[in-house]
C-alpha cells in the first residue's frame, strides 16, 4: 500500500523540470499566505487567487510565503517566475515523494524535509512533504496539506515575541525546521507508547497476533528512520555553516536542531534492538509453553501406562492364572499398579533433573 | 544458474584489449542508428552494414550513436577506431558482465551501467549491460538488445521538447542516465509488491513454499544492490563534478539522479530487512502450529487415559472383585472415570497458566 | 516510564531560549555553593539566595560555582546575566534530556553529560544530567541534585593536595569529568555483576524469568551507551586540543580520560554480544528439556504398549484361542510381552544412535 | 588443520631477516626460469643450479625471473644479493603465510598474493604464496610449487602478442597481477557451484548432512575473504599510482584489475548472506517435518483414544452392566466408538485452523 | 571474576598522579635488571636494591631497564626521577588494568600493551600488562612477572645476532614489540585448537556441554579481540612514522608488526563468526533428535494403537458379538490387527513424504 506507492517512479520518460504534480491529492485547492515583517512592522496577507497575488508588492524587510496544496502546477509556475527558481526545484516542490535534501542554487537553498504522523488505531506513519526555500529575505514553504505545525511560529511572529523578527529570513527558516523536527520527537514518543504496550502484552499474556504488531512496528520505524537519515545530513551541513545563508548568529541555533535529529536516530536504533529482542522473547515464551504441554503428557503417559498393562494382564482369559483365585488378588493388582507408577514418577524426575 | 554465469572469469589468459564478446547474445545481428542535432536541426540515421556508416560524415554539433548487440567485434572495431577509443574500454563494452563504473580517458568518458527486468513469473531478475561514452560533442551507448528505455529521449529529441536539443552532449548523457536509474523504480516496484505478496499469505495462508519464495526474493535483492550500489559511486563522482565533461549547469540534474540512486539503495536495505523479518514470523507460526497441535493431543490423553485405566482395571478377571457384582457398579465405575477426566482437566489447565 | 519521558519534545512551539525548566524536579530548593582560590588560598560560599549572591565579588584567580537543583529559572538568568551566557545554554541547563555535548561560545566552553546509578533493586538506570561551563578563569557546574561525586575534588581543593590549585580552571574543569567518567565504571561494574548474575542462573537453574532480566539488561546497556558514545566525542574534541581553554599542559589529562570512555564503550559492546550468546544459551537449554522429555515418553510409550497389545490380545473373548487352556499360556503371554518389550528399547536405541 | 597451521607464530624469537623457510613444501627443488626480453626479441633460460645462474649476464631491456620453491635459502640469499632485496623481504618471500600486502623500498616494489585452489571432492581451500618483486627494469616472482596460471603470459611473451613484449616491466607485473585475480574468480565459481548443490539438496531432499557442507563453506568463504580483502587494498593503493613503479599508461589497466577484486569480494558477501538464509531454511524444513510428525501422532491418537475407552468399559466384568444383553449391544458400542472418533477429528481440524 | 575486576575505577576520587599500585600483585619484589650496550660492548647488572641502582652510571650508548613487579611505588618513583618522566605515566604503569596505547611525550615515547596467557585446563585467558618507555637511547620495560618472553631478545643482544646491537634503541624497542605480537599468535592458536576441539565434538557426539564452552570461548575472543584492536591502533601510529623516535629504517619492521596485529584480528573475527555458525549447528542438531524421537513414538503409536483397539472391541463382555463362536474367529481378528498397523504404516510414510 503506502510503500508500494513510494517507489514509484518520477514521471516515466518526461522531460526534467516539467511541472506536473506526483503524489496523492491531500487539500481541495491551494491556500496561499504571506506574511511580511520587520522588527517594528508585520502585514499578513490571503491570496484568493494567483491573479490577485500578482498584483501585490511586498514592502518589508522579511518576507514568508505559504502555500498549502501543491495540485496547481499554474501557482507554482508563477511563484517561480517571481522568485526566480530552477525548474528542477518546481519540479521537486510538486513530487512529494523526495527524499529530505538540500540544495544550494546560489540565490536561495532548497530544502526538502518530511512531517510524520502515527496512526495509533491502524498503526501506520503517513507522512507529509514540506520545501522550504530561504532566500536572501525571503522564505517561501510548501505543504500538501493543512498541519498546524507552524501556527506557533506564526504567534510568535504576531506577538513579537523571542528575536524572530529582528533576526531575518534565516533566523525564521531554522525556526521552521526547528518546528518539523519537533513534530519528530511526537512520533517518536507514539512510537516509544506503542513498543511499551506490546512489550508489556509479551510479558504477561503473549498471543501470537503480538508477532504481526512487532512486524507493522519495526516496519513503520524503519519507514521512520529512512527520512530521517537524510534530514540529519541535512541539518548537518547547514550547522558546519557550509551555506551563506545562515548568518554565524544563527548556527548555535542550527547546532540545537542537529542535535535533536542525531537524538532522533540514535533512539529508533535503540528501538529496533528492542523489538528483535522482543521477538526472541517471544519465541521463547512459545518454546516454554511447549515444553509444559510436552511434560504434562509425558507425566501422565508414564505414570498410568505401566498400571493400564498390569490391567490388561490381569484381564487375560488364560484359564489358569496366578492370583486369580485369591481372595486379595484383586487389591494385589491395585498395589503393583501404584507401586509402578510410584517407580516411574520416581524415575521420571530424576532423568530431568540430570 | 544465472549466478554461476556471472562469476565466470573474462578471458582466461587472453591478452587485455583482445575484441572478443563474453555474454549470452540476445540480438539476432547488430544494429546501428545515428541521431546528429544542434538547437534548430535534428537528423537520423540507420546503418545497414558497417561499411555504410564509414562513408558518413556527421555535420550537426551534437552526434549520438546507439548500437543493439555486440557480438560482431568488427562493429566495435570501426567505433574505436573512429571515436579514438582505448582497447580496454571496447573489451569493457564486449563483456557484458562489467560491474558500473566511470572512466575518464581524458578525450571522453566511459559509464558501464545496467538495466533489471524483474520476471514475476519466475521471480528471477534479468539484467542487461548498458556502455556509454561521453565525449566533448558525442554520445556512444551500446546494449545488449533493444529494450525501449530511450525511446522517450529521441522523442524529445525529435519533438524539440524541453532543453534536451540546446543542451549539448553532457545533458542527453544525464538524460540517458535518468532513463536508466528510472527503470530501477519499476523493478523496485515489482520487488515490493512481490515482498507484499509474500507478507500478505504468510500472515493469512503460511505455507512452507513461502520460505523459497524468501529466499529467492532475498537472492535478487542481493544481486540488484550488488548492482545498484557502484552505480551510486558512479553518478556521486559525476555530479561532485570530479569530470570535465558535465558542464556546471548540468550537474544540478546529475544530482537529482544521485537522489534516486540513494533512494533505491535505502529502499533495497529496508526490503532486505523486512524479509529478515518475515522469516522469523514464519518460523514463529510454524512454533505456534506445533504447539496446538501438542496441546491438542496432551488435552486428549490426559483425560482419556484415566478413564482408560479404570476401565481396564474393572476388566481384570479376578473372581473376587469390589463393586462388581453390585447392581450399580457399572455407573460408580462411569462416574468415576468422569471425575478423573475431570480432574486431569482442571490439574492441566491450571499448570498451563502458571 | 523513564523511556518515554526521555524521548518527550522539549517545548512544543516556544521560542529558543526562552527559561523553562523541563524535567522530573529531583531537589527541593536550589543550593549555591561558591568556591575561589588560586595557589595559596581557597574561600568557600554557600548562598542562602539570589540576592546574597548578587553582593558578592569574587576576588581569587579561579571561582567555581555549582549549583544543586534547576527548577528555578530566575536563579539561572541571574548566573546567565553575570556570566554573560547564551540564552540557548541557560535552556540546555534547565532542559535536563539533553543528549551529551560540546560547544564553544568563544568566551567559554558549554559541556553536558550524565551521572548514571543503576538500581540494583529495581535493575534500572537512573541518571542527572551535569552541564559544565569552563571560562578562562571560572568553572560553573549545574546538577540536578547532590550526588556527592564533586566531593573528592573539593576535598583536594581544600587539603590543597596534587596540582589542582596552582592548575587553574581548565584543570579544574578535567578533574571534574574525571570524576563524571569514574562513575561510569561503578555503573559498569554493576551491570557487569548482573551480568554475571544471569549467567549463573543461566549455566545451573534456567528459568523463563531470565529472559525478562536478559531483556532489562540489555535495554539499560542500550540506554547507557546511548549516553557514553556523545561523551566519547565530547572528551575526544576536548583532547585533540580543538578549543583554546585547555592549556597543552593539561591535554594529556583529557587524553586519559578519553581512554576511558572509550573502555567503557567497549565494555558495554562486549556485554551486549555476551547477553546475545546468552539468550542463545537459554534457548538451547529449553530444547534440551524438552528433548529429554519427549525421550522419556517415547521410551515409556515404546516399551509398554506391545505388551499392552498382547495384553488386550489375550483378553479377547473368542470361544477358541490358542494357549488359552494350557497351564504355562499365562507365563508364555507374560515371556512375550517382555520379549516385545526389550525389541522395542533395542531398535529404539540403536535408531537414536544412529 | 589448514586452520591451526596458518596461525602459526612466525619464528619464535629468531632475529628479523633470517632466512628460513616456514611452510609446507611442496616442490622437490627449486626451479629458477629465465626471460628477458625487448620489443624485438626474446631469450630464455632455465638454470640447473644457483652456480649456473651466477654466470649468466641478462642484456635485454625487461628480465622476469620465476622461482618455483621456496626451501632452499641460498637460492634466496644470491637472488637477494643479485638484486639487491631488503633482508625482510627474502624473509617475507621464505615465509608463506603472509598476507597481501604491498610495500615500496625506493628501488623495487615488493607484492605478496595467494592463489587459490578448491578441492571440490573434499570441499576445501587449498593456497600458495606467490611473491612479486617490481623493479625498474626486472621483475621476479617466487612461488611455492608450478600452478600453471603464468603460462598463458609466457605464450603471450613468446608469440609477441599484444603489447606485452613493448610496454616494459610494469606492464608484465600488472599481467601477472591480472593472472592471479582471473584465478579468484575460477574459485569463486567452483565455490558458486557448491552453494548451488547445497541449496538444491536444501529446497529438494535436505538431510543433517547439509548442515555441516554450508559449516565447511562458510568456512572457505571467510577465509578467501580474509585473503581477497587485502589484495583488494593493494591494487587499490596500485591503481591510484601511489608508486612510481607503474607507468601512468599501465594504470587503466590496474583500475580493471581493481574492479574484478571489488566485484570478488562483493560475490563473497552475498554468497555469505545466502548461506545464512539456507541455514534458517533448513531450520525451519526440520520444524516443519516435526509439526508433520506431531500431526500424525495426533490425528491418530485423538481418533483412536475414546474408541479404545468405549470397548474397555464394555470390556469391563461388571455383573449388571447395560446393553451387554440387547442383540444389537455390540452394534451401537461399535457406532459410538465411530460416533466419537468422528467428533474428535472434527474439533481437532476445527481447533488447528483457528 | 576476571571481568569484574577489570572494570573496577581506577582511584575513586585520588588526585591523577597519585603513585598507587592497582591490580592483583604477581611477583613477590620487585627485580631490576639493565643492559647497556653499544655496538662493541655489553654490560648487564641486576640490582639488590634502589639504594643500589641509584649508585650506578651507565656509560655506553643504549640502555634497557627491565623490571618485573609493580607494587612499590618508590621504585617507580626513583624511576621516573632517573628518566624524568610525567607523574601520569608512573600512575599508568603501576595500574594494570589499562588499554593499549601509545603517548609522546616530547622526550620519550609511552606504549602499554598487554601479554596474553590462554591457561587450556580452566578456559580462560589470563595478562599481564606491559608498560614500555622509549627514549633517544634508552628503553624502560615494565611487567607485572617474569614471563620470559623477552629473553630471546637478551640472548641475542648477548650474542649480537643480527643487527640489535648496532641499531639503537628504536630498534630493541621494535623487537620488544615484535616479540609481545608474537605471544598473540601463540594464544590464537591455542583458541583456534579449542574451538576445532569443540567443532570435532559438535559433529560427532554433541552435548549441552557444548553451549557452555562455546560460551566460554567466544567470552575469551571478546576480551582478547578488544585487548588488540587498540594494539593495532598503536603500531599502527607508530609504523605510519608519526612519532620521531623510530628511525626511517626501522619503519618497515614496524609495517611487519603491523601487518600481524591486523592478522590476529582477522584471526579472531573469522573465529567469531564461526563460533556463531556452531552454535546454529548446535541448536540443529538438537532438533534433528527431537525429530527423531518424536517420529519413533508416532510410528509406534500409530502402529500399534488400532491392533489395540480391535483387540478391546474383542474383549468387550456383549453376549452376542460377531465371529466370537467361530473357530477361525481368534486368527481373524489377528488379521485384522496385521491389516491396521500394515495401513498406518502406508498412510503415515506417505504423508511424511509429502
Amino acid at each position: 500500500m503506502q510503500k508500494s506507492r513510494k517507489l514509484r517512479s518520477r514521471k516515466s520518460g518526461m522531460a526534467p523540470g516539467s511541472l506536473v504534480h506526483v503524489g496523492e491529492i491531500k487539500t481541495e485547492r491551494p491556500e496561499i499566505t504571506l506574511i511580511e515583517f520587520q522588527a517594528d512592522e508585520l502585514r499578513e496577507k490571503r491570496f484568493a487567487s494567483i491573479a490577485e497575488s500578482r498584483r501585490y508588492e511586498p514592502s518589508l524587510e522579511t518576507l514568508w510565503l505559504n502555500v498549502y496544496g501543491l495540485h496547481e502546477p499554474e501557482v507554482m509556475a508563477e511563484i517561480g517566475r517571481r522568485f526566480n527558481l530552477h525548474p528542477l526545484v518546481l519540479e521537486d516542490i510538486l513530487n512529494t515523494d523526495q527524499r529530505p535534501k538540500v540544495e544550494d542554487y546560489g540565490d536561495y537553498l532548497y530544502v526538502v524535509a518530511r512531517f510524520f504522523d502515527y496512526d495509533v488505531a491502524t498503526k501506520t506513519l503517513g507522512s507529509d512533504q514540506i520545501s522550504l526555500v530561504l532566500g536572501r529575505n525571503f522564505v517561501l514553504t510548501f505543504q500538501e496539506r493543512r498541519t498546524g505545525s507552524f501556527d506557533p511560529i506564526r504567534e510568535r511572529l504576531r506577538a513579537d515575541k523571542g528575536q524572530i523578527r529582528k533576526s531575518g529570513a534565516d533566523y525564521l527558516a531554522y525556526s521552521l525546521l526547528d518546528a518539523i523536527v519537533d513534530r519528530y520527537f511526537l512520533v517518536l514518543e507514539q512510537l516509544g507508547e506503542a513498543t511499551e504496550r506490546i512489550e508489556d502484552q509479551l510479558m504477561h499474556n503473549p498471543k501470537p497476533r503480538v508477532l504481526q504488531d512487532l512486524h507493522l512496528l519495526k516496519r513503520e520505524i524503519l519507514a521512520l528512520r529512512r527520512a530521517v537519515w537524510p534530514l540529519r545530513e541535512v541539518v548537518n551541513s547547514l550547522q558546519r555553516g557550509d551555506s551563506a545563508f545562515f548568518k554565524p548568529d544563527t548556527l548555535p541555533y542550527l547546532r540545537d536542531v542537529y542535535d535533536h535529529t542525531v537524538y532522533v536516530i540514535e533512539s529508533l536504533e535503540s528501538m529496533r534492538d528492542l523489538i528483535a529482542g522482543m521477538l526472541d522473547i517471544y519465541l521463547s515464551t512459545v518454546s516454554n509453553r511447549l515444553n509444559a504441554e510436552v511434560r504434562a503428557l509425558t507425566v501422565v503417559a508414564t505414570t498410568l501406562l505401566p498400571a493400564a498393562l498390569i490391567a490388561s494382564i490381569f484381564g487375560m482369559n488364560f484359564k489358569e492364572m496366578p492370583l486369580i483365585d485369591s481372595p486379595i488378588g484383586f487389591q494385589i493388582a491395585l498395589a503393583t499398579m501404584l507401586a509402578a507408577a510410584g517407580i516411574m514418577t520416581l524415575v521420571f524426575w530424576r532423568r530431568l533433573r540430570r
